[in-house]
């Protein structure tokens, strides 16, 4: 265990900025004179939920106007983009937090972050009472925080008694029908909601499920509609700081709403989300070590959303031909030769990331020149973090032009994606389990007929892989010492951990060997007439590795190590014979697992 | 080949916006009157230099208002943030195009895309004369978009004839001494600006620059520092559309930038441009096309800067631990088998993509996070697109970290990067060339002082792997057969692509072999006293795949295909033997490739 170097750095950034001592505690609401203008907290919550506190995160103190964007996203939640928008407007008004600003013909505030458009989203809240509004509000905010959250009733008083100024607003909006009832109870909910609680480590985490996509990255529960979070970051990027707002944004490039009560959230889409407090306003209302302080974290974390060096990672992870990539089906040796002569007719491509139109672009590109000779293209999705509705439809429109050009796009590893790219219109038969079943199947498109005929349901002795160029006699001898088995459909040949001594040679069907992997078995070799199997245990007297189970009925002669040593002292030459081929044999394998080292590298 | 799905989108969206004839064309500078209001182009350049074009795209018309950001950009360049924010401010004004808008204190104008702010940056180009100013502009905007751009002269005279409103806003402009001259010669460099002639393929160029971090990926020339693209991208993203920027960022996400002359240009950072094409405007001034054109793109592409979809690819694109991963020097077996337990006390991980904070900060937890056993762990940055200064900063003080509990963080494959990370503080000596150097490097740290100590110098014939194990007598057959050869220092043993007729046995000294990779020489193993080389090309009679020379003075016993064979009918026992040791020495390098497939998958 190390130290951090991250929470060094927010330890630092609080001994530098408590020197900053500029600015006042709002007391325009007497209650929040009250606050302690020393109280100072820097937290960074992350995508995945992991948080960094430095100072006062565990304060409480009331969320004021950052409350208004999460409102505003319930408000599109509730009644849609298109009624809430007649309501209230998403141009920055340039003007201060508590300005009327509405639009002169329709009367609907310029904007949700001032206070009229606030008040008029607090309106579309479900419900017709003060409870039910604030209830409603209030359950979200909690889930956005991952905790039970409550309201400051001390503060409500005060925002209440003093509240004039907003109700004059409120019957404003009355007048011009962006609020349809009596406003009384919208103004009390507003105040409510400006005064629930909540601490710096709460705003950041706030923050952070907005950064994930309204998901809470500590509890996994949805606090906002994913449709509503980029409209919700956009006021915030155009409007969130008053009429500071471009400034902000210029040195920050981040969305973020500010507070009254001291605190300041801010978002860096898709990846974290960022909170400070500390009680001393500027004259715009802004906490004053909380514009320093994020600026600071902007610059020299490089958070900046329009700032070019966040470049998309390339959305290939891993890409391979048919020589670098094989299944692991074992092939006769004419056809695992075809495959490597027309290696090029086969692509492997390990795919990676989050697949948007930007990142998947140059791979639609490649796929689109890929010469008419191409059989087969393998996408193995088990890295891909999430896949834009975009890139899922430009994945099946891919699929479907290399399809009238006869060039299979096959995917596997694909379970979580498989819906969603099936209604895209990917075709619901291109989907493989993993790299191998995939690879066989695209193999098997190179090969064409080949693929099934060449396949001999039985071999001799002297036809099997290991016994090759004997002289008659000399398979007259092995005859002797190997003994026959016969396995039937699912009957286990060989158990991982066992003893290995014995070798084995199929004169006949199919067999697997295979381990239990994460949910299903993974395969890993499937051997047919004419091929040896557990020759590197048997060799090295390790246990044996896998599972080999009969597909169907299945002939072997078994070689046992009192057999082969036999072998030894009665025909040496057979032995040498059958070592040499044994050493040839993994040698090929050893050559092949090069190949592929070097296609994954 | 087959047809782009890209392209055909935008074909499709061709014919589908062409029915949209809302609008009406610009008149009120007369030559601007003259644009056929069918023309309509859609273009997409992406960050390599790639140009999807639709329609009208190499129709040139004059840029208009869309020079604004850019010139602002070199104002940026030529006299730095402190200074231009002076003059001119960055907050959204809610006003229409043509509103003065300027600063009630200061006489600033309230952004730098109304046209005081633009006027105001003509005023800050380098350069007396309106020639010297425009020819700055031009060269520019040339480089942005890849070829020399010129003035529509007529347009020009349009322009400067009817630009009295612009003279007015000169005249206030100096009036503040926003201007510090006599405005005539920044007035007509600001017309000329104006009227500078593009085509919706340059539009897309220029912004596929700004998303490139300000050099042109055709021409891969530098346009605009890269300090300077944030500072753009943001008054874009606040002020670009005018009076309705708010809506425009709420529903496309992007920083744009529109002109009179029918075109809009939009940036994705980091990844793409869009530019569109149609001179009918609307009454804000943005082409009615342009705007539902960009909003569908942005929709049916998921372009939305603020949409949580963009989730960062994992900075780590491969884990290994000593298991998965094995320096080309072959350990003595006892080594070896201690470097497989310790496994976990190395660890090997590739990175991958843009470093930046969100996305290195799980890696930097994962490193603080190791147990104080660990040894070594070598990041490989061939993968690696780019390293933000904060991410820079992080792994040199993770490094510093690390140290103090005495693990080493090694870099490999870094050439690229080594400046900046030393500059950050990362230490000069823990740079190698590549995994294996590195992993070699790492491993002695875990072997401690048995990395060399157990290394011995010379091996008898019966100390040699393949040969341990045999009786007296078959040793002294052994040397019969075995032909003795030496090597000087740099001498050559093998080279890769002869035939493969001899087997080798190292008794004393060190040999390496090696391929040529780009740039230098790939190290593939390194053979001490006591092991085998050319084994396996021996065995299958392939040609030699690498080339093995000496390290130092290298003394070797070789068994060539001729005492092979005699070996075989003298003493087929011996022959046995010594094929069972190679296939065992086979069998364990194919165990080793099979694990680092698995780290790597």
């Amino acid at each position: 265990m190390s130290a951090s170097p991250i929470q060094g750095y927010l330890d630092d950034l609080l001994a530098r900025f408590r020197s900053l001592d500029d600015g006042q505690v709002a007391d325009y609401i007497p209650e929040l004179g009250l606050a302690d203008p020393n109280w100072f907290g820097i937290c960074i919550a992350t995508q995945d939920g992991f948080v960094y506190e430095a100072g006062d995160c565990r304060q409480p103190f009331t969320i004021q106007s950052i409350s208004k964007p999460l409102t505003y996203g319930l408000a599109l939640e509730a009644h849609g983009e298109a009624t809430v928008l007649q309501k209230i407007g998403v141009e920055p008004s340039g003007d201060a937090f508590n300005a009327i600003s509405l639009h002169p013909g329709t009367g609907a505030p310029r904007n949700p972050l001032i206070n009229a458009g606030a008040i008029a989203a607090c309106g579309l809240m479900p419900g017709t009472t003060v409870e039910d509004k604030t209830a409603h509000i209030l359950d979200a905010f909690s889930r956005y925080a991952g905790r039970a959250l409550d309201i400051d009733e001390r503060v409500y008083g005060s925002e209440s008694a003093t509240g004039h100024r907003n109700r004059a607003i409120g019957w404003m909006l009355r007048n011009f029908d962006i609020l349809a009832e009596e406003p009384t109870p919208t103004l009390e909910t507003y105040f409510r909601q400006c005064s629930i609680r909540v601490t710096c480590r709460d705003l950041a985490l706030m923050g952070a499920t907005l950064a994930n996509g309204g998901v809470n990255p500590v509890t996994r529960m949805r606090a906002v509609d994913q449709a509503q979070v980029g409209r919700v970051l956009s006021v915030m990027a155009t409007c969130g700081m008053y009429d500071f707002s471009g400034e902000w944004l210029f040195h920050t490039g981040l969305p973020a709403k500010s507070g009254v009560g001291g605190g300041i959230l801010a978002v860096q889409p898709g990846r974290i989300g960022i909170a400070v407090f500390s009680p001393r306003l500027d004259a715009q209302g802004n906490s004053v070590r909380g514009i320093a302080v994020c600026r600071e974290l902007a610059t020299g974390l490089d958070l900046h959303l329009l700032s070019p060096a966040q470049r998309e990672a390339p959305v290939v992870r891993v890409s391979a031909n048919g020589q670098g990539a094989a299944s692991r089906r074992r092939r006769p040796v004419k056809q695992a030769e075809r495959l490597y002569q027309e290696g090029e007719r086969l692509r492997l491509l390990h795919l990676q990331g989050a697949l948007g139109f930007a990142s998947i672009e140059p791979l639609v590109r490649e796929l689109c020149a890929l010469p008419a000779t191409a059989a087969a293209v393998v996408l193995n999705l088990r890295s891909v973090l999430g896949i834009d509705p975009a890139a899922a439809r430009l994945l099946a429109q891919t699929q479907a032009a290399l399809a009238r050009c006869d060039t299979a796009l096959l995917f596997c590893e694909a379970t979580a994606w498989r819906e969603q790219l099936v209604a895209a219109h990917v075709a619901p038969d291109s989907f493989h389990p993993d790299d191998d079943f995939a690879l066989e199947h695209a193999e098997n498109l190179v090969l064409g007929e080949a693929a099934t005929s060449a396949q001999h349901p039985r071999a001799s002795l002297a036809q099997c892989e290991l016994f090759q160029a004997l002289a008659p006699e000399e398979v007259q001898h092995l005859e002797s010492l190997l003994e026959a088995r016969r396995y039937a459909p699912g009957e286990s040949i060989i158990t991982a951990g066992d003893a290995s001594d014995e070798l084995f040679v199929i004169t006949a069907g199919t067999a697997t060997a295979s381990l239990p992997g994460p949910g299903r078995r993974v395969r890993l070799d499937v051997f047919t007439a004419g091929m040896a199997f557990g020759e590197v245990a048997f060799l090295d007297r390790s246990p044996r590795s896998a599972d080999v189970e009969a597909l169907g009925e299945v002939e072997c002669r078994v070689l046992s190590r009192g057999a082969f040593e036999r072998m030894g002292a009665e025909a040496p030459r057979l032995q040498a014979h059958l070592l040499e081929r044994l050493a040839l044999g993994i040698a090929g394998r050893l050559r092949q697992a090069n190949r592929e080292l070097a296609a994954l590298k």
